[in-house]
């Protein structure tokens, strides 16, 4: 493998020196760029795209030709494993991800494949060792997976859905099959990101996209749990170097001490979130990456560097922050205001990482 | 006006002792309940039901005869004054709110009605005076309006959103007249409130369903800020008597302090949030109301009985606690599971205000 040339992500997130704060989005090889949207179109479907090595390498790639991007993230979906599973991925036109079958009951759950990544889902490992070599040691690959409760909430609910019915009244009325299906999704993305690794993934993220929808209680009994079971589980170095551990709860900005303390390298926080208070409250512990409002992105690029500032300015002086927008980015945003955000969080970071 | 028979809602709102916690369910009057269905299919839309002052009294009633709830809630929509200032509120069938005018020039703002809430709004202290007549003292009456942020969202997204694009946008790029349109709507709701105090209404409740997509200091800037300019314009009593406002943000939790010193004499709080932590945060200077999941409903009544107990046990002894769900009652819960929810507060309250 080629030697890593910029490694101010992994720096950061381990909380080392670094000249610059780095940079990467969340979803950056997305819907906003022209270029996959025609790559997309050439592909057939989403999951055609995820399953075509080649393609899936392109699209990792593409954001990367327009902006300098501290780091590269496996163009997949979060929601792979349980598909290997044989609950049957699908997505519907502007409708989010979909499930031929759900599970609901311990003989659903019986009825799930056994699975082991390196066989399984093998076009995620053909696409990271792909990227990986294509990357030439430009910039760090992270790999992910969602997160045990991200996942289950689609498998049982059969899609996405507004209210969590189905979930969690499994949760609150049957905790011990709740607990089942949670640490079989445990050990199997803890399997999927090991293998992620094994194949050329140098940071990994977990994407606990609806952990947010749960109760204090119910997020640590739950999703954190489970995130921290995957933690202990996965290689904690590849080829001589550490591989840091992201977790992102959307809408968890009130657990983070209990999210900080689950062994994560870096803690993931979204918008809402006052970078500055979620330092002083976490960041001796661990990273932050964020966090931006996405949203913030229609905005002019005058306002966007004016925001750039403000949240480089309320996190302060020193390593140990990874910018990134506070979720992924929207569709529909001009390409140009990324540019002005990128290099707004170049140029104004400088400062902060001087003596 | 009869004697208030039973002001323990209102006890617990000024955090005076109390005999047992009280409890009201937001969107009580709704459409898990089957005698609703029949009375909304009997007046036609959503609105006709609205506009009806009759049948919003029967409907703002049927809850009480089911249930022992401490309040009851005028029926209304929280975009009432929107309507009122011409947008011209409709509701398509699942599909949320929506206005056949947006807002988003100084022009579409200048083009808005002055509208007098007494005058425009007739309609709604109309209702106030029925329900507070039919109720003849047996709890006390909430009026309530929607925070002008989330006014301002339905009236510059034209209904639903999922990223706020419009409204954002014009908050970043065009704050002056983000913050004209606010402080418009502040004063709006601020007479539309008063006017209902004066009709009749005992507690005001301020819904602020879409503060909580905002980073932490535009939340302060603007949606917060707002909230406070329309606390300080309302009638602190009528007939001799305070009258409390409470303030509910949803995914407000991580600005509790900021929303305690906004004047309000009670914090609504959702279910992400854990009640103890909120009150030796701010239960000192404001009441908490909530904070049960809704989706708790879906479960086994000995399940909602076993979060009743612990949600109390969190808070713990003495007053200064409005049970409620952390947000709306869902369409599609079992009625029997609410008598469950109910009975469970009022029996296991008691001895938390025992000395």
């Amino acid at each position: 493998m080629s030697e890593l040339k910029n490694d101010r992500f992994i720096r950061a997130l381990l909380r080392q020196p670094v000249d610059r704060t780095p940079i990467w989005m969340m979803r950056q090889a997305g819907r906003y760029l022209p270029e996959y949207r025609a790559t997309r179109q050439r592909a057939g479907s989403f999951l055609d795209l995820c399953k075509n090595e080649e393609l899936a390498c392109e699209v990792t790639l593409q954001p990367l030709r327009r902006y300098p991007m501290d780091a590269a993230i496996l163009f997949s979906d979060i929601l792979t494993v349980p598909d290997a599973l044989g609950l049957g991925l699908y997505f519907e036109e502007g409708e989010g991800p979909r499930f031929r079958k759900t599970v609901r009951t311990e003989k659903d759950l019986a009825a799930l494949n056994s699975i082991s990544a390196e066989d399984d889902l093998s076009y995620v490992m053909s696409a990271v060792r792909t990227i990986r070599r294509e990357l030439g040691g430009q910039v760090p690959l992270i790999g992910f997976s969602g997160s045990p409760w991200t996942l289950a909430s689609y498998m049982v609910e059969g899609g996405s859905s507004k209210d969590f019915r189905h979930i969690k009244t499994m949760a609150y009325d049957q905790p011990e099959l709740m607990h089942h299906l949670l640490s079989l999704l445990a050990d199997a993305v803890a399997d999927y990101l090991g293998a992620q690794v094994r194949a050329g993934a140098q940071v990994l993220q977990i994407f606990d996209t609806w952990g947010g929808v749960l109760s204090a209680a119910g997020y640590e009994e739950f999703s954190l749990a489970y995130m921290q079971r995957i933690i202990s589980q996965i290689p904690g170095e590849a080829d001589g170097r550490p591989v840091p551990v992201i977790v992102f709860t959307k809408n968890g900005g009130q657990w983070l001490p209990a999210i900080a303390d689950s062994g994560a390298t870096a803690v993931g926080i979204d918008w809402t979130t006052d970078i500055g208070v979620a330092r002083a409250c976490i960041g001796s512990s661990v990273a932050l990456q964020g966090n931006m409002d996405p949203s913030m992105l229609f905005a002019s690029p005058a306002r966007i560097r004016q925001e750039v500032a403000t949240i480089l300015a309320s996190f302060g002086h020193g390593s140990g922050h990874v910018f990134n927008l506070g979720h992924g980015i929207t569709p529909g945003v001009d390409p140009d205001n990324v540019t002005a955000f990128v290099d707004a969080v170049q140029e104004l970071s400088v400062k902060y990482h001087q003596d």
